[in-house]
């Protein structure tokens, strides 16, 4: 196949070996954010780095991104160790360079998984109006990787236009279907990459735009790749939070539910913001 | 001051210098988990190797801790990087090693903050029973680390006996109060380390012991030195929650509260369990 007949996301995942765990990539003109690549295809390509890595055992379990500075539209060299390997567990350190300085570092577990006893604590928030009936998000001057997802807000839209208001409300929660923009079959890079869809919370809680940005991000996967296979392309359902906003820093906390209520990954991280 | 007039937590955490960012230290005997030393006590120790480094800046926001094998009885090598310091954050990557083997490993943010807009949204489960009211947590052949918290459990409790039984309730939220004993001024290792004193969910879940243990953890610290200083030794309320658990390994969250109802931190890990 070639290159312009991948996904969008496989391009912009794609890496070249240069040595073993060591790859050489690019950001892609269609995951650009504000400033630099979406954070979600940053974490969908450590942790490609590290599934493709001749060592790697088992499945992502779990992964935490550092976005440690602005990545640049320029090569990256991508350099990542299977730290410390164990009969059904395996820890990974994964660094991203440009120019020779450190610009993204993620740690992950990969785990060889026995079926055990299961249960979900979470409640499924089902009986949600199906992504059909709803109109998928859209304005103007919006950042291009939003047009690599197909976004359906249930409740707590982000703000379109800076335009502050005295309404707040009293929190930041947000529901909505997501799916990758043209449609591809789930897998863990997509799902990493989906961990990170959820807008800041404070531009929901505050309804207006302040400077921000995630700085880590750690995402615990609970599905398995014939799972994920399964589910498809179909739409995903999310559920975002927020703990606290305090001096400069908040968290927020998301859900990730297959239509039929299994839970897929939780996700969490903490922001900068300015104002 | 002799060693042996520090607080139990400093010794456990002491780190001796061998090149700036590297140490030797050693696990303590009242820390003792039933296999290795209390992980919130490793999160403890691997966050002073970055505190203590002649290069830090700012204050700890966020620790993310790989516990990568099991840690003996013997002396660790501790290296701390600053892998990226930018005008108001600052990435750290920490690895303990024994025998010249990987055994633990950190990834950490610190942060100079800036006072901003600030809100809570989490809820403060105020109105509990004062920790005087309560009985310390008591049981023959508990983990000897417990005896270095004052844990009142307010619910939730966690099962003192390996006796299965049918009634499960139906989450495996807990609420209880926590200080160091003997008490301790709070900072950011003792945050750290209390971040991880919820014992595994699958305990309150399921009403049975089962093999486990944390693979990885990531704090988030809502707090400055100075807020931690002003609660003191003061009961910090605890709640914490699972989400899923499937196939050998679950999640669970917890938040750390003061008891005026400042959130001073929250917390994730996907812990390993057997059955």
């Amino acid at each position: 196949m070639s290159a312009h007949n991948l996904h969008p996301l496989d391009q912009a995942i794609a890496l070249t070996d240069t040595a073993p765990g060591r790859y050489t990539a690019h950001t892609h003109p269609d995951y650009a954010n504000a400033v630099g690549p979406f954070g979600g295809v940053t974490a969908a390509l450590l942790l490609n780095a590290a599934i493709k890595h001749p060592q790697a055992q088992g499945e992502p379990i779990a992964q935490t991104v550092h976005f440690a500075a602005p990545i640049s539209d320029d090569v990256m060299h991508i350099d990542a160790n299977p730290v410390r390997t164990n009969r059904s567990t395996q820890h990974w350190l994964v660094q991203a360079f440009q120019g020779g300085q450190l610009v993204a570092m993620a740690t992950a577990v990969f785990a060889l998984r026995r079926e055990t006893w299961s249960a979900t604590d979470a409640i499924f928030p089902g009986n949600q109006p199906a992504p059909e009936s709803l109109t998928p998000m859209s304005w103007d001057g919006r950042p291009r990787f939003t047009y690599c997802y197909d976004l359906r807000y249930i409740s707590g839209i982000v703000v379109p236009q800076a335009s502050p208001t005295d309404a707040q409300p009293g929190n930041a929660e947000s529901l909505l279907w997501v799916r990758d923009e043209p449609p591809r079959t789930l897998d863990f890079p997509a799902l990493a990459s989906i961990c990170d869809i959820f807008f800041p919370r404070i531009l929901i809680r505050r309804q207006r735009r302040v400077p921000m940005g995630t700085v880590t991000l750690t995402s615990y996967f609970h599905a398995d790749s014939q799972m994920l296979a399964q589910i498809g392309s179909a739409h995903l359902l999310g559920r975002a939070r927020a703990q606290i906003y305090r001096n400069g820093y908040f968290d927020q906390s998301a859900e990730v539910w297959s239509a039929a209520g299994q839970l897929l990954a939780t996700t969490h991280q903490m922001v900068y913001f300015k104002e």
